[in-house]
Formats: structure tokens, sequence, C-alpha cells
């Protein structure tokens, strides 16, 4: 074992383990902050463009200032043919999966992108808004490429949310749509060092460059104890579904120690507020459109009851992100995306906030294994 | 700031934290054990192709388990033509570095691997054992482009050492070659929770699937603090260029604070023992060369001289393999890519050992930023 005085015992999962300072999150138990705004405030009173500038630029934006982010951001949103031509080829292959898709693409963009190795905090704002903008389109794409129809380019005249789920669909959203969509990415753009942040944060620490380290956060966001619990919480209930079936599912999951998708934070502790304003929205959409659509939010809401009356745990936002996008008709497979979409405004002002005082992240390890063998 | 009563104060960079138990490498102050055996051990008695198998199965292999492991690497090495299509594409782009070819070759690969979401221990070592053979390839195939040859397709008679160098040049080498060579991938092996072999660890600790980590540690291992640092090594010695030219460079970056790169590791204080197994290994190959081969060993030995008298600091494995690879004639921007080559196989039996007792990866932050504002 490497000798570490200070530190004897091994911190399995970094638990409680505060990896550095931060301007970006603050996330509370009562609340979640972004750069001292909260939550609440941004999803009511800002924009999913606001919050991104918010983010990368800092601070809240003024008109005009927001008007340049936004042209920019427009302007960025179409892909090279080349780009195109990779989703065509790998989004339809039985072992792909859409984040596998979203990362060999983002990480191809690397090779035409003209600031590629350049980790000035200017080249970062614009690699940050270009990534931003790029990956809604490499989400939009991917999905008509599964579904089999043409390539549904952007359209200028729609916000990021409203031209995302246009790309993926080839319908303009409803104004409920967009909002819904809308506060989805505000609420998932930032969580501190949450596991696909601090992944890229340890890649950008060895001074790599903002592409390499998304590759790695998109990667690290797919897997089911993270971005993933959306789509897992969200299959639960299909593999559920009916409300009678609710009961004897969760006796059973209890019975075998299955894990409940979608409740349980390693931060909150008494629930996770952004669950509560997505599945607002969600339960009046749901309800606006009908009882089939209401179905998924009834077995979500028993699903909760039992989980809090017989375990005390709560839904995180994975939980009502599932049933909401499910009754938007968004594919299943593109939850955890869309989840990158909005999160990578987040990752990216880490990875700057890492580049401008930069130290390598290198624990170290408490060697358990054999010793003194001979070959 | 997330409350967290037992670890009141960031620990920046995580320098001196345990971030778990590993059975697969000690990092001692006097030497590097792979799973008990030392590296002075392995270098002198072992090849690379045994190291791997030590590192993926968890023990020295049997004759026969060798002969096998052997056999399935060898029929691993090719590219399916899509990945080399790849390769063609972006390898001589003007952004694109050989470590983002190899990150994005190795993101591709993930599509057509029937294993690719499968997490399981058998599914795992198959998969290990595929990268560990593909990656070789992928670096020999990108220098052909680079070169604007025809593709050197591998050799089967060849040992992985010696494919790999026959792969990027095109003619056979020596035994000498490859033994340098050989020694070189075993001494990169393996080293605990190094930045980028951590990264891998975050990835999976999702339980996110093992292309995804490796596409991450390769996006980690890039940076110049980390796997980059052979690389930043050699480039300082051609800037230097000349014996004389040692003392007055040394001087003016002691005076404006210039790092000088392939000194001083996070771990070792006194010194890196692979630096000197290595050092020895290059410096005879120099000596039977001539003088031109020579200088270098004599450049990179006078500002070794020089940071140990004057600063106390030792070279690490990167000085020495820098000289070692640039007379042997290997293109700098390939130093880091054969690198991965080696530490494919401590990433994977990291990736591997993460799978099977997974916890995930999350520490906290510390909020510095302003609180409270009104949007």
């Amino acid at each position: 074992m490497t000798s570490a005085p200070t530190a004897p015992k091994p911190k399995a999962g970094l638990e409680g383990i505060i990896a550095g300072d931060s301007d970006i999150c603050a996330v509370e138990q009562d609340t979640l902050i972004y750069r001292g705004y909260s939550i609440g405030e941004l999803s009511e009173k800002a924009k999913f463009e606001d919050v991104a500038y918010l983010l990368l630029a800092g601070g809240k934006p003024s008109a005009s200032e927001l008007e340049a982010f936004n042209r920019d951001l427009v302007a960025e949103r179409s892909l090279p043919d080349d780009a195109i031509d990779i989703i065509k080829r790998t989004a339809t292959q039985p072992a792909a999966h859409p984040m596998d898709v979203l990362r060999t693409v983002v990480s191809y963009l690397a090779h035409f992108d003209p600031d590629c190795q350049d980790n000035s905090p200017e080249a970062e704002l614009r690699k940050s808004k270009r990534l931003t903008a790029k990956i809604a389109t490499i989400i939009g794409h991917m999905q008509n490429v599964i579904d089999g129809r043409d390539i549904v380019k952007p359209d200028p005249s729609l916000s990021h949310a409203g031209n995302l789920l246009y790309m993926m669909r080839g319908e303009k959203p409803t104004a409920e749509e967009e909002k819904i969509i809308d506060v989805s990415l505000i609420l998932y753009a930032e969580h501190d060092f949450n596991a696909s942040t601090f992944t890229g944060r340890v890649i950008a620490g060895t001074l790599s460059d903002m592409h390499g380290a998304v590759a790695g956060a998109i990667a690290a966001l797919k897997g089911p104890l993270h971005g993933g619990a959306n789509e897992a919480a969200m299959d639960m209930l299909k593999e559920i579904g009916s409300i009678e079936n609710v009961e004897p599912f969760m006796q059973n999951a209890f019975a075998t120690k299955r894990k409940i998708m979608g409740f349980g934070h390693r931060v909150y502790k008494n629930g996770d507020h952004r669950a509560s304003i997505l599945h607002g929205l969600g339960r009046a959409y749901a309800d606006n459109k009908g009882a089939d659509a209401q179905k998924w939010f009834e077995i979500g809401e028993k699903v909760q009851n039992i989980m809090s009356d017989e375990k005390g745990i709560f839904p995180n936002v994975d939980f009502p992100c599932g049933m909401t996008y499910f009754v938007m008709g968004i594919p299943v497979p593109q939850y955890t995306p869309i989840f990158v979409a909005s999160r990578i405004t987040g990752w990216c002002a880490h990875i700057m906030e890492q580049h401008s005082n930069n130290r390598l992240i290198r624990p170290l390890s408490n060697y358990t294994g054999p010793m003194g063998l001979n070959w």
C-alpha cells in the first residue's frame, strides 16, 4: 500500500469526500442552486438557453448577451455530412445503445473542430456552445435513422427544447410540450460532482481536452446507477403494467431485494425537489391527454406511496422524468441522451473551471493482493 | 455546501485519499508490484503477453493457458474495414491528435462488439482481449495512413510487441527492438489509481460498459500531466537540441518556473525505478546505433543530473521512454498511443474489478459561489 498517513481507511465510492471547490452548483438538502439561483426560480422564470448561458459564462445574461448566445447556438446546430454518415452506420447496429452512438459522434466531431486542441477559456466557450448545439442534433438525427425516416434538419425558428423535440419527431411540439422539455433540460443541467461531471473533471485534470472529457462523461452517464436511471425507472413501470400489479410487484421486489429504480439519492436524504417540479408538469400533461397517459402516473404514484410508506425512500428526478417523457411519446432509449443534451452545459462549465485552476486528480488505492511472488 | 461532517476540508486532486481496495497493483516507494510480482522480476523474466494474462486473468498463466491466450490475441488483431475507414477519414485531419483518433475508433468498435452491453466477467474478459489486440492494430494502421502508405496487416507470427512495431513501420523489428518495446509495454501496463485508470473506474462505477470506460481512460491518458508526458519530455529534449544548450535551457527554465517534463511523480518521491530499467535498455540501443542516437541520451542524462543536483527531483518512466522511442525512430505523437497499447490491460483489469464489487464513485464539492440571487 502506498503510505498515506492522513487517510488510513479506504473511502469506497468517495462517499462524503469533498473533492474540491466549485462556483457552479450547490446541492442542498432543500434546494439546488446554479451559480446563486435556485432551481425553483430558474424553472419558473428562465429558459434553458438562459441557464446554459448562466452555467457556461458564469452569470445571468443581458438581453443582448442572450440574443448573441442564442444566435451562436442556432448557427452551430447542423452536423457535417460525415458525422451524419457515422450516425447512419451505427445507430441501427444490434449492439449499439444510443448513448454509445452519441459518445462516438462527439468523439468524431473533435477531429473536425479547429479549437479541439486549444484549452484556453475563449476556445472552450466556443466548444461548449458547439457541443450544446450539436448534441441535440445528434439525438434528433439518430432517432430519425432508428425510425427509418429522412433526416429532419434543425429549424432555426425553434428554441433549443422545441427544436430537439421537433428533430426527433418531425413535427413541431405544442407550447406545453416545449415547456416540459425546457424545464426538464433546466432541472438536469447541473448537479455538482456527480459521477459523469467528476469523470469530465478527472479527464480535464490531466490537461486533456474538452471533447475527450465530454466523451468520458457521456460514457459515465450511460450507467443505470446514473443517467440510465430514468430509462430503468420507466422500464420498471412498463414491467408493472397495471395499477393492480403494483402491490404484488413491490412486495416481491422487497422480498427479493430487487432495486426499485428512480428512488433514493447519494446526496438527498429527504427527497429530490426536482422530482416534484417535473412530476407536476408531467401529471398535468397526462391528465389532458387522457386515461392511457394518466395510467402511468397512477402506477408511478402508487409505487411512490409504497416506497415512502414502507421504506422512507423518495423518488429522484429520474422517476417522474421517465413517466413524463413516456407519455410524450419519446422513445425510452433516448431519455439518457436527452439528459446529455442538458447536462452538457454543466459538464462544460466544470471542465472550464477545472482548467482555470487545475490540479491532477489522482487518488491512491489500498493494495489487498499477494506480495513477494516469484515468476 | 453539502453537509459532510466527516470531511470538512476539500481534498484538491484527491491527494492522499485512498479511493478503494484493489488486488491488482501496489505502488511502493522502492518497487512496483503487479498481482504480487515485482516489475523488476517481470521485465526480466516475462513477456508482455504473460503480464497481460496476469493482470486480466488474475494469476500467472500455465503454458497451455498462455498458448490459448496468445491464440485469442492473434485472432482478434484485425479490424473491420469500416473501422479502417474511420482511421482513414480522421488520422490526417489537421485538428486530429492520434490519441483522439484512438478514442474515436475504440468508441466506434463498441457498436460492432456482440458483448458490448454485457458486463459479466466472461464477456468482459473477451472484450479485454479484443481491445488489447485491436488497439495495437489501430495504432499501426493510423501510422500507415499518416505516412501515406498501404495498410500493413498484422503478422500472426510476431509477438504483440514485435507486431506493433512491424505494423507501424512495415518492416520487422530486430530482436533488440522487440525486447525494448516488450519491456516498455510491461513497465507501462499498470499503476493503480492513476488518473486514466481512475477515470475508467468512475465510468464503470455507474455500471456503464467497458468500451465507454476505456474511451474515457484514453481521453484522460492524453493529457500532458499524465500519458502525454513522454511526448512532452521528448519535445523538450528536441527543443534543447544540443549538449551545449542544456545548462542555459535549464537555468532559464528554473528562472521562468517552466515545468521540466518527465520529472517527479505524485507518488514516487525518490525516483521511479521503472525509469532506470528502460533507461538502461534505451542507452545500450543508442550506443550500438551511433553518435546521432547517443546524443539524445547524453542530453537527457545532463538534464537529469541538473534536476537531481539542483532540485532533488528524479526522472519518471516517461523521460527515458521518450528518448528510447525517439532513437528507435517511432514518431513522437505515437508515444502515448503506445502507452495505451500497454495500459489497456491495467484498465480492463480495474474495470472488471470495479464491476465485481461495485460502488458508485461520487464525491462532493465545496460550493464557493454566490447564494440567494433572484432571477
